[in-house]
């Protein structure tokens, strides 16, 4: 069986990271007799400049036979003042959309041996693991209606939610929090928000169905202080798409290996997208000292989601370990001991230790 | 002349704290020869209790009749299953848009000797130094339709802004950092939101008439992340009412103290509200152990913004400074040497250092 993975390199570091991935990808094949079949497509910035539009039809069509995705990174300033249809996040927007990919899952995981590089205290950050399930297609991001009114003198958005939107984030969360440590923490903002009462409610109705699972609720401007304060309290999270967006947004920095998050985005059946949660850092861009780690440990969460190759998603967090332990690290990591080395160089020692 | 100051104590440690506040707001009477005249009204949980509602009409109007208002907090876990027009916030939300507190001011400032409660590591959190200006009557908070559609299927709610909302807290916030470091970082999501766009422009029509100030835009979630990896780089953030929300929660514990933020509300031409920035802490309620210093200093700000009375509202701050450095500390504050005062005896320090 051959596996067809489309890749959507984006702008940025995007296309250094990805690649990165391919060459890992490829390694995992040669050791566990797989077959990938590798595909590359424009989105966002790059995709306005090739083809008028950050999000081809032709991209979206490939995307879709695939049997999964992994995306680099979109955005830069080059677009930055274009018209609302013609910026880089619309390609992303488009792509979460036309994939109906509704589950965006945010791992944040300390390495020990990166810990010094958190901004928080040893004491609090140690021992944290959680993972934030955002929901991706729904709420501010996607109302309606969402304009300007009376010659642009009062504007609107609009949080909307349907009950079945809901129910399968919240499935999804309960479901994953059985595979960890089984505590839930729903995110909303129910003393204020409709939308959040009918959140909090239909968790309430769902936690029945999962009853190894406990279940708290939680503000978000409580969640937002509690991230900080009690990092190590939370297993999975689970919130809308803008305190989603807002909150694995903080919850990433925490660790202080922002450069190592992967993340994933399913579909209920069918294609997931799989992307690293850091952006496609302009600054650095071409100057092949990206780190590659969160780009690589996104394609383990590809063979673990979508291709379920336990093993194989294990060997290539396994090695990202070891390649860490032995002490190479890139730039952002900010290590003062070890080795310092380039994207290319990092993507070696962990293609070697596989 | 009389400055006539409303006291809502609310729920919680909220009246313990603000008689705390009112001891030392005499004190100050007393030495700089001014006349307060206090009246205390009920709001939140204490109102759904003895008037049925959160937010009775009496205390409205006595708002309305004062030169300020003292709040202390609302809410507990009596009323948390109460229907949402029968819950303490829902006080909370009323008087704000009662009284139009467009302006909700939130400054986060560590004080050295408590640096050490912070979750963040010293070289970062050290000589930070902030101010929210959080739009408190506009926004999901208060848009329309807000409600469940098609037999309880759907549910929306709605982010609303006019164009002299968002001016007017842009102005305040101009205007705010003018009297600071003049850095103002203005809060959007403009690459999804169309009131974000709106946000947006205004920021930028604004900033002409204030040459003074340097201004910069920066996205929801990567404010989140900058707060904890480079809370520094702040000196004034604006926002719109929900992510203010979050944004001023996250903050708030940045430096350890949490209980030592105050918070005004401001209206355009009217009474302003002064609160502590943390809540009703009923799991220490009747204790006597509340520390009562983010109420005082939200006095402080009483003074300084509805009286104009500056020197007064330094005495006050100067004489927590002093306390603090002497080494006393209430319960929340956990530190290991220096003494642990009650409420009462704290009170009595500032009061004394007056
Ligand atoms: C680029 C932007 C539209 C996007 C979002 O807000 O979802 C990004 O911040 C993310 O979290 O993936
Ligand atoms: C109690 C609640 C409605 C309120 C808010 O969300 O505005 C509180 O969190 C605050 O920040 O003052």
């Amino acid at each position: 069986m051959i596996n067809k993975i489309v890749m959507l390199p984006g702008d940025g570091i995007g296309a250094e990271v990805i690649y990165a991935a391919k060459e890992v990808l490829e390694a995992i094949a040669k050791k566990f007799d797989r077959q990938f079949e590798f595909s590359v497509h424009d989105i966002g910035g790059i995709a306005i400049d090739r083809h008028g539009t950050p999000l081809p039809t032709e991209t979206v069509e490939a995307c879709k036979k695939a049997d999964a995705v992994l995306l680099g990174a979109v955005g830069g300033p080059k677009w930055d003042n274009n018209p609302s249809d013609l910026r880089p996040e619309r390609g992303l927007l488009g792509i979460r959309k036309a994939l109906d990919l509704y589950a965006n899952l945010r791992p944040v995981k300390g390495f020990e041996k990166l810990l010094h590089a958190s901004p928080l205290r040893q004491d609090i950050i140690q021992g944290s693991d959680l993972l934030i399930v955002r929901e991706l297609t729904g709420g501010l991001y996607f109302g309606t209606p969402s304009e300007r009114r009376n010659n642009g003198e009062d504007v609107v958005d609009t949080l909307a939610y349907s009950r079945k939107e809901i129910e399968r984030i919240v499935d999804k969360a309960f479901q994953s929090a059985q595979l960890r440590k089984k505590h839930l923490t729903s995110v909303d903002k129910a003393n204020v928000l409709e939308s959040s009462k009918l959140w909090r409610e239909i968790v309430e109705e769902k936690k029945v169905q999962y009853p190894d699972v406990t279940v708290e609720h939680v503000l978000v401007d409580a969640c937002a202080m509690k991230l900080i304060t009690n990092p190590t309290d939370f297993d999975v999270i689970v919130t809308e798409n803008m305190f989603g967006d807002i909150l694995s947004d903080e919850a990433s920095v925490l660790t202080g290996s922002l450069g190592m998050l992967p993340s994933a985005s399913l579909a209920e059946d069918g294609v997931g997208l799989y992307e690293p949660a850091h952006g496609s850092a302009p600054d650095i861009a071409g100057q092949g000292i990206a780190n590659p780690i969160a780009m690589i440990l996104s394609a383990a969460m590809m063979l673990r989601y979508s291709f379920e190759m336990n093993e194989e998603a294990r060997a290539i967090e396994k090695a990202v370990e070891d390649v860490l332990n032995e002490g190479y690290h890139t730039k952002d990591l900010k290590s003062h001991d070890g080795t310092l080395v380039n994207t290319n160089e990092m993507t070696a020692l962990i293609t070697k230790a596989i």
